[in-house]
């Protein structure tokens, strides 16, 4: 039997994720938010490297309120972090004894919340390494990469994780199961704090950030931090990781990430979950960490 | 008998420091740059909390060229410092043997190229603490502060210090000597680090920098690197100075430094005397100066 899969949260990444998983025969359905009514006039279009596909608007299951949801099996979360106090009231229709949690949120601290709302125990994280954005017109646009790597909460993987992992592949991602959720956090979190912070702050795209020697020192001092901060939580990443970092970066061309879209669009940023609780680890840990101290500070400040 | 005044770099701090002396009887003769044209259309045009004053263009000796300049007693170098590579032949014209030479120019290097150029004993450095800025129109708005200190580039103030004081006071400006010329230069970057730096590559202006608590962190962390640095050489700057320069900078409302201006309008920065100079000093004294690091990296990223 199909499992019934709700996404909480349809932007770019949700919209792409459960996109995939709808057009490969998968019963999807979406929570939109801003989205609704466009969905209901022209569908979910989606512009990929992986190749294109429309979903119509009768052949996609949207919705704005999730009373009217059936219960899930697996709940994927993709709601902007900076909305998580409405977790609760979202996720909460959508449960049955056996839902499984999903999200696929950025930063740190998710996991955790929807843990103490609903149970450490249905929750699993990923993390989706892909470079996307919604374009003005509603067309989500898929520019690169698009890896999902999951892993439980709690402990190491266990056959649902890897049931998951097998749905996400049938529907042609990339998927991968982690035997240390914290692992993939912190590696992606090595990309995001330098890339998202300073993209927001600076107003720059990743192209110009590693564009010269002290752009790409400025980036790689964020991540060394970053790697340092793991490190005291026992998640060791490879010292060569702000090298790759760095190299992948370069195929992604003038990418405006998340954080720099949502400043130029005066929207809400993730700043809590990319660039606080990041650095509240870090000083947990007494671990030094002056770039990112500034890079938050900078943050915060208020609008010109 | 009146010493004759060069100014060279007409822009706001010279035309507004070189417009005073010329109000008070002094023959003051400016060179200007772009604004040659409309100095002689125009005048000279100050609005200033201090009284507005005009020189009309038969009261004001301007010139484009220093060949046509008399020889001074005294030059006076309000040239920005990324011109700093037209110093020779700028000045050159201008001097003869008793000339002394005063730059009230920016950061830090300037004394010392002055003195590879015209010998070390004719000069003289000031730091110009004002809130002066050109407008589109090419009218001066002085908009607060205008102190003038100044010292010799070697050694204690000597009679022709004071004299110097003297004339500027005569003006109506505020001016002391300093005891030791790099307690004032350093004094200064303790404010022009931070403010010029931030306010250029945040774009934002100094109101918006010390309007909250983790602004106004930012804002010290990087005073107290620059005066370790400044300590570092045997400057001993207070260590409440943080607090009477933030408390100061209330007082100047929204200010937008030169180097934001500059960067709003695609001019050069003066990245090198402000920012990066004290950073090699901080860097040859082994001085820890993350911020300052940070910053200068920022500072030096492609424009968007």
């Amino acid at each position: 039997m199909k499992p019934v899969i709700a996404i909480v949260g349809a932007g770019a990444v949700g919209g792409y994720y459960g996109g995939r998983l709808a057009q490969h025969g998968f019963d999807v359905h979406f929570l939109f938010r801003s989205d609704y009514q466009s969905i209901r006039t022209s569908g979910l279009v989606v512009h990929s490297l992986d190749g294109d596909f429309t979903l119509s608007p009768d052949q996609i299951h949207a919705y704005r309120d999730p009373i009217e949801m059936p219960k899930a099996d697996l709940v994927i979360v993709t709601l902007k972090t900076t909305a998580n106090s409405q977790l609760q009231p979202l996720i909460a229709p959508l449960l049955k004894e056996q839902t499984l949690i999903l999200t696929l949120q950025n930063g740190l601290g998710n996991e955790e919340r929807l843990a103490e709302l609903f149970g450490a125990d249905r929750i699993l994280g990923g993390l989706a390494f892909v470079c996307i954005n919604r374009l003005p017109n509603g067309v989500i646009q898929h520019m690169d990469h698009g890896q999902i790597k999951l892993g439980e909460f709690v402990g190491p993987p266990r056959p649902r994780t890897h049931q998951i992992t097998q749905w996400l592949s049938s529907a042609g991602l990339r998927c991968q199961a982690l035997e240390d959720l914290r692992y993939g956090r912190w590696e992606k979190l090595v990309w995001n704090v330098p890339f998202n912070g300073l993209g927001a702050v600076l107003n720059r795209s990743t192209d110009l950030l590693i564009a010269t020697t002290d752009g790409r020192e400025l980036v790689r001092q964020l991540m060394l931090e970053v790697m340092a901060t793991a490190a005291s939580l026992g998640v060791d990443l490879p010292p060569n990781l702000p090298d790759i970092k760095i190299e992948q970066t370069r195929s992604m061309g003038a990418y405006k990430t998340s954080m720099q879209i949502d400043r130029q669009l005066g929207r809400p940023m993730e700043i809590d979950a990319i660039l606080h609780k990041p650095l509240l680890c870090a000083q947990a840990g007494c671990v030094p960490t002056h770039y990112m101290q500034m890079l938050y500070e900078m943050a915060t400040l208020p609008e010109a």
